[in-house]
């Protein structure tokens, strides 16, 4: 019979010590996108193989062509399914840097949250786990089933390394569920498990033209301008309806349930709350869809980044020989990234601009998933986190993407337990990202229960 | 009797000085856009006031509140028609600075070329006059007529200073003719006159979204994307044809003569040769005008810079909080800057996106303008010119914009005689901006000779 009470006395004796581990790795700048940060992306896979180490578990370093993996595992527990926890130690490029209040990879304590690059997504949200399954070895109990951890260094970056390694990993991570916590409640105080994510296809768009800057006056007039082609381009991609225009692209698109719409409508989502949240003046998106819909389970076209000519202070009179964007397509079930990059190509080969030459990088790609929510591991996960939270969990997807994810549910034949300690407002991908500390213990506390109600399961 | 035989010997030997004079110029990297090249600007200024004074001729530095006016001037001769030169010691902003060959601000000869930021635009081209007049005194002989010398230095961003002072200063500056050389020859050894130059609106548009960049995949659907919304607004700019978009934009825009298309059409314009001059597959411009008139005659909406979002390496997937870029329109006669911009910020109005924020910044303006290509001042360079080349001279006009000429005609009701010895390859505006040495002794001997054919002109 497992001792939750003294796991319980144990996690809150334990939180300083929590606190500080998790400071530590967040001070090393694993930034998976950008080259110059390969040591400390090594730096971070040696923190967390540590971590683990210290939570009592078997733990070492994969080697990949590019960031190494970090994977550990605690006994086999014969009879018990198995769980792997995956999570990610790579984060987000920092800048803005202006922006930060305090340095991203200087973690600072305000208001009860830890600011840091990546407190959110996902080292915070991923030592939860870890220490949650630490609290059953430190006092003194083993693990009620074989718990498995997979921590990659560039899930950031499309997570390419680990998606190459995967068929011949099968076997080391076979597990029965996949438990991730890389996403957020549903709100403050409102935990949420995800049955569903968006996908994504990432491209780099460049449009040549001059083969040097020009000056506008003398030129102006004479050939294409390629920022104003690319604005060209970039507009012909989504209607003002909010519908994107590549041939076939809804063909596959997954339609949302009555039930889904109906569950999602009892969320009672307030659109004039999150628009000032986010501080914009009014919400827009697709017709025709709520915006819970048009977040989780509708699919989008975002521009990153604008890039070309001249970007300093005052005026520079030149036709700029280049322009170019970063642009995603999020993707939701049962859309698939290869298809659509073969339907933008030939968009862009439909829309074709006058005098410019069309550069298309394709930078990272993933599918999205959606798994059922009336799964016994729902149902485990759910007790778990009432009892953390203290108040039931509601069902939601997320329109976010973790491109590996559709993979292991692929290769491992796993169902998949998305519980997200984070909240919509973290920033995670922005300046000043934070995790709030409650959460962060309140995850730990959560995760050291799951354990106990997934060894209940019987294996199917 | 005016001695040219012996100005012509002293001009042969006195190469290599205005070489190195040129040199010293050339080292100078006064930026007039860049807050922090202000010291350079001044001792640009410097420079060129010491270069004039060594000239023979009395020069002083003027300040204003922002880079200084350089003025010199000769003698008054009885009788005689008067000259202004007017000139700038100010460059565009070198980058991309990756791009030059050698750095921008250490001159270097190649293939005959001298190459740096401002050779041709217009340190070059503005000493060929200091030089042309340095000959007469250096062979003993007085100025056949009184030429005077204004040489700015905030050309490239607006002549704002020299603008609000024109009118305190037009008794000094009173003169019959403007000479200004800042512009190109027609083809190399094919020496132009320039008898129209158009005008422009220079701004800077940003688009404000949510407060901060947010996760494209949480937030991706809810909110309008500002860089997608950017995209939208310049597309709606300039419509497929060329025809720009604004409001009663081409009310005032001065038509073109069937006798100046005719004379430009004998220009035997090879549409061809200048793409591939310039690395386009195809020329590109407003439907129903050639070339030649789309880049002197018409005016035209160009993006100098694209901002906003992730730039860096790989892929970040944010809604970026803010986008923007650097526009202008070319205007021609009789478009008047302030009315552009009239025109423009109700096209913005009318255009307004969804749930962002449009700012639009005036960065500088300035009208065009256009000479009469009988007068006499023309017909004494035509002699000057064809002396210095060996070949007459055409009839052009010019696209690009010397904002202050229009505000000289007017303040001073002098002629305007606009004399280029560039070439349209000479990359003003880009890396590698170089001025045909050949090109520049060639500009000091017509202007040696200039003085002496504009001595002959009966004052109107």
């Amino acid at each position: 019979m497992s001792d939750l009470e003294s796991i319980n006395r144990y996690l809150r004796e334990s939180q300083p010590s929590h606190l500080s581990q998790l400071e530590d790795l967040l001070r090393i700048p694993s930034v998976s996108a950008d080259p110059k940060s390969k040591p400390a992306v090594q730096q971070a896979a040696e923190c967390v193989r540590n971590t683990l180490e210290k939570a009592g578990l078997r733990a070492e370093i994969l080697p990949t062509a590019g960031p190494p993996l970090v994977y550990a595992e605690s006994p086999p527990v014969p009879g018990k399914p198995v769980a792997l926890v995956y999570g990610h130690y790579d984060v987000q490029p920092p800048d803005p840097l202006d922006k930060w209040i305090s340095p991203p990879f200087e973690p600072t304590i305000r208001n009860g949250n830890i600011y840091a690059r990546g407190a959110t997504d996902d080292k915070g949200q991923a030592l939860t786990h870890v220490f949650g399954a630490a609290a059953w070895a430190a006092t003194g109990q083993p693990l009620p089933l074989q718990v498995k951890f997979l921590i990659e260094g560039e899930e950031e970056v499309g997570s390419e390394q680990l998606e190459k390694m995967l068929p011949s990993l099968a076997k080391k991570l076979a597990a029965d569920v996949v438990v991730i916590s890389d996403s957020s409640q549903y709100a403050q105080g409102q935990p949420a498990i995800t049955y569903g994510l968006r996908g994504i296809a990432y491209f780099e768009l460049r449009l040549h033209g001059p083969k040097h800057d020009l000056h506008s006056g003398s030129f102006g007039g004479a050939v294409h301008n390629p920022a104003i082609a690319l604005a060209k381009l970039l507009a012909s991609i989504v209607d003002d309806d909010g519908r994107i225009q590549l041939p076939g692209f809804y063909d596959n698109v997954q339609s949302l349930s009555e039930a889904e719409r109906g569950m999602w409508h009892g969320l009672n989502f307030d659109d004039q709350a999150f628009a000032s949240q986010i501080g914009v003046p009014q919400l827009k998106g697709e017709r025709g869809f709520t915006t819970l819909e048009r977040r989780w389970a509708r699919p989008t076209f975002d521009v990153h980044g604008l890039m070309g000519g001249y970007q300093g202070e005052g005026g520079k009179t030149i036709i700029p020989a280049w322009a170019g964007a970063k642009i995603s397509f999020r993707l939701v079930p049962n859309q698939q990234p290869a298809e659509v990059t073969k339907q933008f190509r030939q968009f862009l080969d439909q829309h074709q601009p006058t005098g410019v030459r069309v550069e298309l990088i394709e930078l990272h790609g993933g599918s999205g998933v959606v798994v059922d929510p009336q799964s016994p591991y729902v149902a485990a996960a759910q007790l778990a986190l009432a009892t953390a939270f203290g108040k039931s969990a509601v069902l939601i997807r997320e329109g976010g993407s973790i491109p590996i994810v559709a993979q292991m549910v692929q290769h491992l034949k796993a169902d998949v337990l998305l519980l997200g300690w984070g909240l919509d407002d973290d920033g995670a991908h922005s300046p000043n990202e934070k995790f709030h500390l409650a959460d962060y213990y309140r995850g730990i506390h959560a995760s050291s229960h799951l354990w106990h109600h997934l060894a209940q399961v019987s294996r199917s």
